[in-house]
């Protein structure tokens, strides 16, 4: 067999049982790595951490220097967070993988219910707990990890690039607007998108459908200035009664969406994929479980994993205004605002969806109140295939580190990237993740399983090693 | 006529205009007074304040004791703010007048709806502006300052009490466990509150009727922990989701409350008051004006006065819980608490309303959820008398005072003592105002008319000129 080659040039194939070596007896620097990372509260969604969002790319972009790969940590929009863009493209001929990440994390609130403080990332029982340790900290890093590995023993053996946001939690179009910009440049065969989770422990997963967002400010106000319940009450209008109506209205007790015209568009599941859904390891009661809930609820027609990953859905996620202090306060408020976003599935138009919301509100609030929606973020659902060669080559890499291959999928969530990088790139998404189903992320006591990310490291480097194999 | 007869003994009739005179030429002191106390941040809700509440009390105590009057300023419940209790019973044989007050104050936020800070009081276009300055601190200082000319020339004709409490915003028990405690040694003939309003400029009001209130917490638990919305939206129960059909089952549209037996137990007015109360001079036109609303909310079924004064209703203050920061959080939180008072007319039992309050809430949640309903504070409503020679008193000391006799209106506002003064004490309440209705009591930029209050001044003292006269 071939010795090393060192960087560039052919790859030589003998080297993957010395790079899964390294990751194996590195894998505390590896942890520190993580830990650092985590430790950076860079919330994207707070001012206050500004300069801890650009510390975490600084962070990222260092590493990737260090590595000698080509660094642009690129400011995009005005008031946004920086794109950590870094390549290396030594391997010519091979093909090219992108790996997409997020180092921006979700506010940490409420504070008192974590065991541990969200930023100093602490060790129990095989997991590290923090802010962001799983969602996307651990998910990206893993394959930074892997790179490392990789350059350490004579480079990649594919052509790399890492495209790393601090706006996913804030659905900001940084990245969205430097993937259209730089489309040409930006070219790739297959973009790694580890944001997903294990859809359960031993079970692995990719994802071939994400739903979309459209996330939305209803604002209801009644009159001029606060006023005296004892006073007015009887004849004002309240704008927290009424957004009651408003909200109640939207989406009934049984959890169908009562906006007129609202579920119009939406495409059914195929039938191969209710098969497999039905087949996955997964009952209700474990759902219920997972959440710690009585009862499962929403749309009794549809199966739990349909209502999940199929089917649109609203919720609200906070309502502003008037007194919530301790105490009692008698004040009917002049203004009440609710955040309220809708999860969208396949072929709903967010256009559509928010004019027909605007109507439905504007019906349902109490004559005296105006109600007003304000927009603040959309994302189209999105449907991956699953029958290019990059998926063959992600199913042999799950299968070598975790012993086990993926199963089909959709998610809940949205990554609204993910359409830009398919209408910009016209790339093969492999979208997955390394976590497991019960990380709490958006929750108190976040955490990453380690375990689950060394695998995720091996993952990594064992696609590289299968897409080199693969060629383009 | 007799010369001033000094401090004690009889009553000589000639004083009066003396006092008066007195009250004339020295305002300016009875506005640099309402300055000092108005500056002082007594905000009772509001644990920071503790120790202005103190001041407050304190403040009002050094005065009644420069005055010679008798003055203990109770502590009497473990974290409640003091009674101040000044007595001078120094006219043997004449009646006895209390005055009843609050020193403490609303909290003053949204802070960037004032135009000056609240507790900077400053003078505009004849009125003072400051949190406040009419609910109730120029109202109950009218009353020191009357007493203080009557001090300065004689001695008042009758006996004076004042009973000042730091709780009326909160609903605190201090007054009501000091009043019942001391029944005895606090009975009185008269007992004047000044804690309405008039009904319109130039119209002095006499209250026969105060609505009570029934202040609880409506919390709605869902799952163990926050949850991600594009994960398990779908099949979570969201606490705000659940909590808006709550609120909406409880008061629909129309403003009709829907607990079940709600209205069984409500007392209707009179056929008079009707008559009266449609004699007044206000229009639905005007109400829309003060509140700055398009169209008046409640049940079309009643008048919007007797919506106001004689019908129960059901007002939501304030919702915790979940994401109402700037940006998005795409949370399910794991809970909601609203603040919902309910005001509560003759008849209507605030235990019974509770309970049926607690079944309603449980029977409207989504199936996912769970709700507790905490009671915060209850008061159920008073009627008052207008046939007693103390209301033919105040006729004639607002005729002389304002040029206007009062009209005979009820308030939809609570004022929950007026319950423990009646049980206890068994005595005649005086229950009106000198503030004008759009003095924006609990809201920014509240304010007093300097003039309103320098003719409360004058009332005063012609109220006790008046029932000194009419003897016990």
């Amino acid at each position: 067999m071939a010795e090393p080659a060192g960087r560039g040039g052919q790859y030589p194939m003998s080297m993957l049982d010395q790079v899964l070596e390294r990751a194996r007896r590195r894998r505390s620097e590896a942890e520190a790595d993580l830990f650092d990372l985590v430790s950076i509260p860079s919330v994207s969604a707070l001012p206050e951490h500004r300069a801890d969002c650009r510390r975490a790319a600084d962070w990222l972009a260092d590493r990737f220097r260090w590595l000698g790969m080509d660094v642009e940590v690129a400011d995009v929009r005005e008031g946004g967070h920086p794109v950590v863009d870094a390549e290396w493209l030594g391997r010519a001929g091979a093909p090219t993988l992108t790996i997409y990440g997020h180092y921006d994390v979700q506010p940490a609130d409420p504070l008192d219910e974590w065991e541990t403080p969200p930023f100093e990332p602490t060790v129990r029982d095989g997991f590290v707990y923090g802010r962001g340790a799983d969602d996307n900290k651990a998910q990206h890093l893993a394959s930074v990890e892997a790179v490392t590995h990789w350059f350490a023993s004579g480079g990649p053996p594919v052509n790399v690039r890492f495209l790393l946001e601090g706006e996913e939690e804030v659905s900001g179009r940084s990245l969205p607007d430097y993937v259209r910009a730089n489309a040409s440049r930006l070219a790739t065969d297959h973009l790694l998108i580890a944001d997903g989770s294990f859809f359960a422990p031993g079970v692995p997963a990719l994802v071939t459908g994400l739903r979309g967002v459209l996330y939305t400010e209803i604002e209801v106000v009644g009159a001029r200035v606060d006023l005296h319940s004892g006073i007015f009450g009887g004849v004002a209008p309240n704008p927290f009664n009424s957004l009651a109506h408003v909200l109640s209205g939207l989406k009934d007790r049984e959890g169908v969406i009562r906006i007129p015209g609202f579920y119009d568009d939406v495409e059914p599941p195929t039938e191969e994929e209710l098969a497999a859904w039905r087949a996955l390891p997964i009952s209700d009661q474990d759902q219920r479980a997972a959440m710690g809930v009585r009862e499962l609820e929403g749309e009794r027609a549809y199966s739990s994993l349909e209502r999940r990953w199929a089917r649109p859905t609203l919720d609200v996620h906070g309502i502003a205004g008037g007194f919530t202090g301790s105490g009692q306060k008698t004040v009917i408020p002049a203004r009440a605002t609710a955040k309220v976003s809708m999860r969208l599935v396949p072929r709903q138009d967010p256009g559509r969806i928010l004019a027909a919301l605007r109507q439905a509100s504007a019906a349902l609030a109490t004559p005296g109140t105006t109600v007003r929606v304000t927009e603040l973020s959309r994302a189209p659902a999105v449907r991956m295939r699953a029958d290019h060669p990059g998926v063959a080559a992600l199913r042999r890499a799950f299968a070598a580190a975790y012993g086990a291959e993926p199963v089909l999928i959709r998610e809940g969530g949205s990554i609204p990237v993910t359409v830009d990088f398919q209408e910009a790139l016209d790339t093969r998404l492999l979208v997955t993740g390394f976590g497991l189903p019960d990380d709490a992320l958006h929750s108190p006591n976040e955490r990453m399983s380690l375990d689950q990310y060394h695998r995720g490291v091996e993952t990594v480097i064992h696609l590289m090693h299968e897409l080199a194999a693969t060629g383009r």
